[in-house]
């Protein structure tokens, strides 16, 4: 198997640190830098590596780089790097709008855009959840229009990162839990918006997005509240997701069962279950997507793109 | 000041646990008899009392009985304990629609029903919330008709009472978050919509509840979505909530900040916030309420309608 | 009864917070200025007071500080205030050795030392159990000499303060437990000696300090590994704890039953138990404590020992 | 490869799905029956399996058991299977004290015992790591005699079972922490004598072992106290231990770094760091160590003994 050296930017964030612990199984990745602003020189646990500065990774020496700088800095990187004939998965969120031309990965919903290609933009958290959840029932022409999907979901800890803040302390997320960027607000509401939009094939359906913080490390459960069409039931819907997801890796679709963060938590595998409302006069549905965002929501979908920018097995060095 | 014999019957769950804290601190009340099956001759951690088996309760000695027994179980005994002669507390759900001629107790929204009554129920956790959220909305006529009110809530696992069962072990609780009774299946359903149509004084509006369990121990945040009649803002749901709550001791009205649990952890609070969405065609308007599940939402509401049973103070015993 | 004017300096740290909770309900103390340099002009949350920075407080118009400014500034600004006329509990570790006078301030143990004093130093939180736990045994001549007491300890991670700081995060906190300044590296350390010192009234039985960092919020437990003096049994030592703290408000005595944090948290007990060790020719015993850090480990203690300066009843505003 | 034939015994337990987990990467061990009593007939999740009645695997079909009975049931289990010509690594602490044969299996201090046997019994969570800190520490002749060693230990609550008991309840752990089973009563306690006795070739080294109770699902620490004789130094304990173990996959010698669960949780690997202690007459180390109660301490330990049993590499099927 062809081996390609890769460079993880931004190796001790937590997006960052799940990358390099996936890349130590990889049967044809092999890290050869990783850096870190602030811990430049000091060794990379589990590895014979030590952490050098972004600006010191001798891009002529890599193949494809993995980029989880901070918003804002990571683009830049990203697509100067890819400019110097690097391959570049970024993981930050400012090339998901299709700047520089990078394509947006989410493999189970656009494979074949993703495959051979040499810059893409990795996909966040919140919105990998969503649009996997919505595009089985979206493509089958379930979701009503008119009405906005309300979609309720909380998050793990780690999706803020690991930058020193009050409000992340454990002293203030241990036994709380709180919306935040509520009422549409929240930084990924665009990239939920788009991707709808290029699911539905013209204009989204509306949605509402509130994201709350839970106290707990990884994990997201997204509830969504889906108006219907008039005369679809809880097994249409169940029935176009799986029929969707057939043969695919890491989509469990669970049915009438609701998944929940233990299902999905340190796996690559997003969860979706269904469940009918009881009660109300219009058609709604409830689909309640599970994964765990430094995995599929981040470091493991990465991995799933490069594989195919690279011609590997979309699996390879993933697990289940 | 008059002094009442209490027995609260059920005294080693959660919520019994909480009201003989609460108990301990009450100027009126003094808890003679504490009640538990399998703990029966063990001493009551911080009383000089043992517990007894709830039938060998000498309800000749007691003025006002709490009854924390199971669902199921706690109405007859209440209802007996009653046509005995003794005021009641009734905190399962059994009386809460109204039998045995029971009131239904929460305070800010009906303290003169409440007032001098011998037997109530005491309401549910997650109603209290949701009726005390959406109240002023109501009255003020502020809540569109014909769409449902979302109502995303997540509690802690307390709430669950104190029965071992695997589900609701730490090995299970930790780390994961789901969905549960999820599709207006929750057992809470026609409490929530006898009071919403209590308060619109007809018929209720539509709502979908979405309970959550949360890896915390206490504490329920609910997130509401709430269609508006057109033209309203969330200044006006605002006002309308300050209105209706000046001078209440135990409700903050946060205006446009969303409340958290640690707003209200082991206090007897409901916090109330407000925020508007963006990028929806009809206007809509998240209402996010917080308590405690075992003050506001049990023992502590309890407390209080017992004052307002006795004649005392409202606020006697239970703090800010 | 008297109302005294106060100032919480350092109110938005956990101890701080803890103050500024417990004076709410203090009978003859009233807050009058809380400082914070980041948030002065901000609200305090459920006073009507706002923020001042500490050197804008205007001592004149103040009774007594409660210094709870980090360690190192504490201290200088506690002896400027006493200098100034204005009494002083000082909770930082600056004046624990008796610099400026101070009077080291544990109740239980040299209360008439305290009572009416005008500058005392509050105790560290884990020095305060340990010294508690072992005073009965040194007083009844119980503990072997020439071997240390192991003391393995265990806090919740308020402990550590709320600046922010990338390892108190809850993404590094959560799910994980280690030691930490072992080895009688701790600061601690000389404060715990000098207080074994004084206890002993002379030399201090030898000892070993290893702290820990549990994934709670709050709470402190001190498991300590006793040499006992041939002859002694366990039921000695729970008799001379017992015998020692008879009437003690706060100290809990729970024999041969170990106590866990629950039995303190949120309140300012000091819970003590003991057990046999069976298996080792040398008689030893375990005595373990429990105590909240953020209450009798810090502000409910400070709160107490302003209640000895100021001739209130011990006991006011603290609770149980 | 050849492959063989498993059967898990008790697969329902937090040990027996650690090993259908770790089974289900494993080259050579093909599960085929997993057994629980109160789930038989049910799907095993991410299977094509259905659970069966422990009475009703056909020991004919299957060439090695992991037996996760209860303590008690399980060694009779295995047993009879043994007898029937099964291999069987047993789980309990049935077998520990060599029972019917069975040897103990720590591969990292006794491999070649283990090696080609066809009854293991795999070792109690707790011993695995005290054994394994301080075997070397024993072999070099730095342990002092005459004195205990003390092991304050703290595990996750999984080491507690799966079984439904009101004090493993979420709303009993989280938040709290305390002793248990304190003063050498656990029952893990023969073992850990035996080992000792067994490494030091005679009498073992005197110890007191204190379990608690940490609020997290997974992991062990514990924190030794380890007498040394008259001029030894630390370097030395930390290079008698990274000299026994160079080249070992699963044990990480981290100098005078102390190790958290955080180096080891989800891993079989034993993490283990040495300290001095300052202040104290005679000298004494001490020696962290940490594991997964799980994985090193349960299900991975067991795959890693069934390897040495069937002739597989070590780690097969294990990972890092």
């Amino acid at each position: 198997m062809n081996k390609y050296s890769v460079a993880v930017l931004g190796a001790t964030g937590y997006t960052g640190l799940e990358l390099v612990r996936i890349l130590r199984d990889h049967p044809g990745l092999v890290m050869r830098f990783a850096t870190s602003e602030a811990e430049a020189g000091q060794p990379v646990r589990g590895t014979s590596l030590r952490y050098v500065k972004a600006a010191d990774v001798p891009l002529a020496e890599v193949d494809i780089v993995f980029a989880c700088l901070p918003h804002g800095e990571s683009g830049a990187y990203s697509t100067a790097a890819h400019e110097a004939g690097v391959k570049v998965v970024d993981l930050s969120s400012d090339l998901r709008a299709g700047q520089a031309g990078a394509e947006y990965g989410i493999p189970e919903l656009w494979r074949e855009c993703v495959r051979g290609k040499t810059l893409v933009a990795n996909p966040g958290c919140y919105p990998t959840g969503i649009l996997l959840g919505l595009a089985p029932l979206i493509r089958a022409g379930l979701v009503a229009g008119g009405k906005p999907v309300m979609i309720d979901a909380a998050s793990g800890v780690t999706g803020a990162g690991r930058t020193a803040k009050r409000e992340y302390l454990f002293g203030e997320i241990a036994e709380d839990y709180r919306a935040y960027a509520a009422g549409n607000a929240h930084r990924h509401v665009p990239e939920i918006g788009a991707g709808l939009g290029r699911i539905a094939g013209g204009e989204a359906p509306e949605f509402v997005f509130t994201p709350h913080l839970l106290p707990v490390r990884r994990g997201i459960l997204e509830t969504m509240y889906v108006p219907l069409v008039a005369g679809t039931s809880v097994g249409a819907a169940v029935e176009a997701t799986r029929s969707m997801y057939t043969g695919e890796p890491y989509i469990e679709v669970m049915g009438e069962t609701l998944p929940s963060l233990r299902d999905v938590v340190n796996t690559n595998r997003v969860a979706i279950g269904h469940a009918p409302v009881a009660g109300v006069k219009d058609p709604l549905l409830l689909c309640v997507v599970a994964l765990d965002n430094l995995v599929k929501g981040a470091a493991g979908q990465a991995v799933q793109n490069a594989n195919l920018m690279l011609g590997f097995e979309e699996t390879a060095g993933i697990g289940r």
